[in-house]
């Protein structure tokens, strides 16, 4: 393994120790959540090389080196340069590391970002370091509202990123014939069995309100809280698991042309889809290739790395539907969020105990990501976040095993193409109510 | 040109004629219709040739030959076999004209539809002509009324076949270089002034109702009836014109990403879309090949063959945006549908001259396909007519100049993947009220 | 069926039967030959319906209207234009009808010659009837020598786009699940057992003359005469059979890599190859699509529709090798072509009851295609026939059961990339003499 | 940059350097040029980072670490296995390093290697020590004849890897927006003026003997030894400069399609191919990108990085001609190489200041590579080393700035698809003679 860092020469340091070793007296909120949150990824790159980090898997995938350029790039761009006055510090790096904003001049073409074998992993992290360094100089100035919100804008950004980093290098290692763990296996919990199934309802007809409001932050996409017309229905108490998954699979549902959308059944045979991505069946049944190398199927997890197709079609065998993003929200607000999230380490989902929202896998609901009525996207480069991709994408709710756990919500909105398996992305059904 | 049809001998008759030359007594009101609507595709073929009608011009479209094939298939397989108990009259046909119905069993590729020049022309149209016999026969017998319901379905799906068989042929002869009429010019009328555009207010906010109910024909896609909260919003009086489109042209439109959804732009940067499909820039100016052959472009049609991306594109330059379904349907319910229809025989949009909806050319709306809350998909293998297709297509409102006047109406749902440009397919604009 | 000419309007007559019901006093046999290559086309299209005639299978085959067409544009842009001074009757189908000649212009891509509906069947042989009254009126002249030889030229292209003809047809037809055919089977002749392989001796080493010499037609490729050194080998009295190929199937030779080059072997696996092409293995054992429909394999008929990756395999299998292009011409010249051609209207190979070479299948050889030394492509656009296609290709000897029997000689080479199978193309053996 | 081996642990010493510093007594010559040939590769790699040795640039292109690794399994599997006895160091390595041999079973997809991140670059340079001191064991033992002749067919295959390790990084880095240089530039010449090109005559007609024969090394491709018949011919004196390069830019070579193949025309539309590889045009003038960075195009240099179709296009365009393989032979057996080989350390063609073959580029020829008269595969799975690519390919000669000078030889037969410009490929003019 290569050691990437090297503390003794001071070389290579670690970008946010040094900071977090000398703590302001008064350090304002925002400058300790942007040391907590930029610490993330880079705890996620320890123990990976610059291989590991370099290659790119697929075209929808990014390398890990990418993500902790591409996010670095974000302040510099977004913050340092119009709020600080700071000009880039590589304005040759500027066209690698832009992902998509039109507004902020040409780009590296997406499929070759696993080319870039230089700038290296060490120039990325130490440009990392610079970012951290002025970043928090620049918080220290007390920065003004619309600034401040850039900042926290970065933030979630890069908490997104950081999800990203773990299911696009998940991706890369489960090509790799030699199936290798990448994480410390958690204790194993004991396998209990899941509570039942229960199904919470939601009555009668009339208007919901749903969508984010208020001062706290949410992306341009949940605004503005609206309402929605809801029929009477129902919501299951937890999500499709492994076991129930299993069943399906017996039941050849994989083989039914009648259970399935027509693009879905055309990506069963396309792609020869017979399970979850990552699963398996050998000689002692089925496996899944996860963070920490291949594993035994738990029944009592949340099923993981299905597309909207297969878990549309899942609905569909079981006599049920998947709910609409609003009936989702209109449950799930208030509740707790209890599965696991990226801040427990394991990173991949966890048996269902308990009932539950939030957390183990982002659940597909059945609506198209569309503007709300009134949406407006952010204003200057940063309107080019969301708005954009609101085509042919589905929403998905709850946040991941991958997600930082206070990046998430009842209102945020998460969207993938409805082929999309490399996510943790299982389901919930739900069913109309008479 | 071949004559394709030969009355003197009497071998290959017009199916319909025969039937309508001794019209009954009493003609049940289905039968009737059944004789109209079937009367118009075979209308359309007329003039063409066998080679006209059996070559496929891309994936997405069919033969002019398959289409009068695959309609006449639909009765037998839907209305004359579980209903009438009569086998089908070329069993080793039934292979080649399915369509989609997994139910149905096995079938010919759709990218390999133009390869069917067996069999011929001729014996299609005379198979036509045997189930039509067939059916008039069955329709003598008072049929019981779910029996009655899949006629009417077969009717409805023979009229969206006959817009496609427009379209299809359209996109096929678009590519000839010889660039050929393949229909008589309608006179020109006198080019005049759009009306001024007037935004039509619709408010307070609050819950409408749109879909279908009672007992008329809908399709299965636009039941239930169902309400919808709908915040005040305002739509446009007609649609957008190619006077307007060629301003957003010139204003650089088509190079400008910032209006553009990302797979919008990719789409453009991909096709190399510089106007809508079917334009040209001539020394003469703009001209669009249409099916009178390439004609000046009128500024006081509504545009049409352009893209879900380019009309969201189109809306975003000019301040608007798409209307939603909900929206376009709580509007236009109630008002007369006055644009050009198949009727009229143009089978091109006309002059907009009067405020109307509907007609000319179907409305790109902001929603995507998908279920009505409570939608139920009919039983048995006409199930599979709209409900799988629910994923990856935009639903498009009112009709246009090659749909039959008496099958559109304000609740029926048109859907397309949103790059689909070879339908008659243009926008209305909508916009937010304070 | 269409009757797609009508001989008693007199508006679309046979091209030839006018021109021969009025035979020349003393015509000179260049006009005679003119008549008697353009009539094969024309037989061939007899009883096919513009259907049949207008759609592409593939973009290596043509349909055969086009094929109709493009050798008459030949006559027009090579012969009439520049010797007789007469402008192109069409100016507009130049573009439509060029094949590969850009030193004539921009042309029509290739991939959508099937989309040329227009002109139609019975114009396009309208415009050969046109064409050949202007060409023998031009022949009647006695135009000097150049322009003969390029008349010369343009029925020997004839003879190679009838064989495309059928080939093109062939392939077209065979993938409709109707299985149609087209010609009537021939009487079966018994089927009477191989004569015994032999090996036919050639040596001592040296030199050997190939080539083309004297004032006969040759194309530009078989030219200059040269010397090529030989080393002692043999070659098999007859072509690789049915039967031979049953054996090599049974023995598993398209499931074993180490037999063959390793582009052939991509090719088994990207297109499942199990057996020739258009073989089939049915509850009755192996069948063959041919122009008569299904047949079963004969296993006296020389194997075709193998490509050069095959027959390479084939060979290596049976422990011994293709010939060389010099070997195979050194043997066969001066001996009889025995073997079915297109005059016998079979257009299917034959049993082999005799030694022969020539006729049934064109016969791989290992040589590519490559200049001989000293070639030079004729002048003006004629240069374009065949020297710009001396790359990727590989040398077929012999002619087919689809080529005129006066187009093929000893000299003769056809060329073809190695993994093309819709050709009648087969193969002989060959080993190396101590 | 990261420190790939660190000495002071001792853990992953460079692989030679413990041998070397242990001299033999009387070292048996293969065992010495074992050393020699096995530490050209690992110099290469110094001074690269783990990232760049494990990034794949396109199918045709492998990782650095991947031929490290891939050599050294030839060894294993080639000498240390059947003729040692020792079993894999890495079972579960084999597969990922088998490049072809069917024969030693199945193996990893070659478009995927670049996804191998594991094992790492410190695991595969361990590996290859840890079979080094396994072969040298061996060696020591005084091995039989044929395993001495695989190791020696292990070494030119090594070397053959060492060329393409630089091809393939060469190619990868270009891909790099930053342009980075991997090579220190060698001190810049004196920029003379190529010596005046001169015709070197050939004849008379008559056989002339070609490929080797006798007991020093040669790949199994070049033998027998065998008589081809040459007319009398005429070879250039040197290859073809950039100099000569940019007076065929300027003629428009790459616009004009009468110069080029038919293939090679439709890569040059497909390619947009404008200059060789590599070669762009900037404001100040001509650039090329080179293993020293981006520099200047020097007239006097070789042009390389063409593909066939370019060499013939220029050929054509210059009234001359490719040479066949055995007119490169007749001409260059005897002459010294003079070019620059990998040995020189440039790594990039010098200017050419005296006549002379061999070295700086490889020449292609028109030679389509094809078995000589009684080729003979190896025996075994070194039988599927050259033999099973006699297809597609065409023969270059001479041996270039990346390959070793001892490797290469006048009967020497490098190959490559016609399409190809990735390698060091160029070319030398012929001509007939009277």
């Amino acid at each position: 393994m290569l050691g990437r860092t090297d503390t003794d020469s001071g070389m290579i340091a670690d970008p946010l120790a040094p900071v977090a070793s000398t703590p302001p007296a008064a350090a304002p909120p925002l400058a300790l959540r942007y040391r907590a949150v930029r610490a993330g990824m880079a705890a996620l790159a320890r123990g990976l090389s610059g291989e590991d980090l370099a290659v790119q898997s697929m075209p929808d995938a990014s390398p890990g080196k990418w993500h902790l350029a591409h996010t670095s790039w974000f302040f510099e761009v977004m913050v340092l340069e119009p709020h600080a006055g700071l000009a880039p510090l590589r304005p040759d790096w500027l066209y690698l590391f832009n992902s998509y904003y039109d507004a902020l001049g040409e780009r590296h073409p997406r499929p070759q970002r696993g080319l870039l074998t230089r700038p290296s992993l060490e120039q990325v992290l130490a440009y990392r370091a610079e970012v951290d360094v002025r970043m928090l100089e620049f918080l220290a100035t007390d920065p003004a509202t619309p600034a401040q919100a850039l900042v926290e804008l970065g933030l979630q950004h890069e908490q997104q990123h950081q999800e990203l980093f773990v299911t696009d290098l998940k991706h890369l290692l489960s090509h790799n014939p030699l199936a290798p763990a990448w994480r410390v296996a958690p204790a194993r919990t004991t396998a209990g069995a899941n509570p039942p199934l229960r199904w919470i309802a939601h009555g009668p007809a009339g208007p919901v309100a749903i969508g984010a409001e208020g001062p706290d932050f949410a992306f341009d996409n949940e605004r503005p809280r609206h309402s929605v017309w809801l029929e009477p229905f129902a919501l299951a108490s937890r999500p499709v698991t492994c076991g129930d998954w299993l069943a399906f699979i017996e039941a050849a549902g994989y083989r039914d042309p009648t259970l399935w959308l027509a693009d879905g059944w055309d990506a069963v045979q396309a792609g020869g889809w017979q399970a979850p991505l990552y699963w398996r069946r050998g000689d002692a049944g089925w496996q899944r290739y996860s963070v920490h190398g291949p594993v035994a199927i738990d029944p009592a997890e949340p099923v993981a790395h299905v597309s909207y197709y297969e878990a549309d079609a899942y609905a569909r065998w079981a006599g049920a539907r998947l709910p609409t993003e609003a009936e989702w929200e209109a449950v799930a607000c208030g509740r707790v969020f209890a599965g696991a999230f990226a801040d427990d380490g394991r990173l991949e989902p966890a048996p269902v105990t308990v009932e539950c929202f939030g957390g183990n896998v982002w659940e597909w609901t059945s609506s198209a990501y569309s503007p709300y009525p009134g949406f407006r996207a952010l204003t200057g480069a940063a309107g080019e976040y969301n708005g954009k991709f609101m085509s042919g994408q589905m929403v998905l709710r709850g946040g991941s095993c991958a997600s930082p756990r206070d990046h998430v919500r009842s209102s945020y909105r998460n969207f993938f193409p409805p082929a999309a398996r490399w996510q943790y992305s299982g389901l919930r059904l739900a069913k109309d109510q008479a």
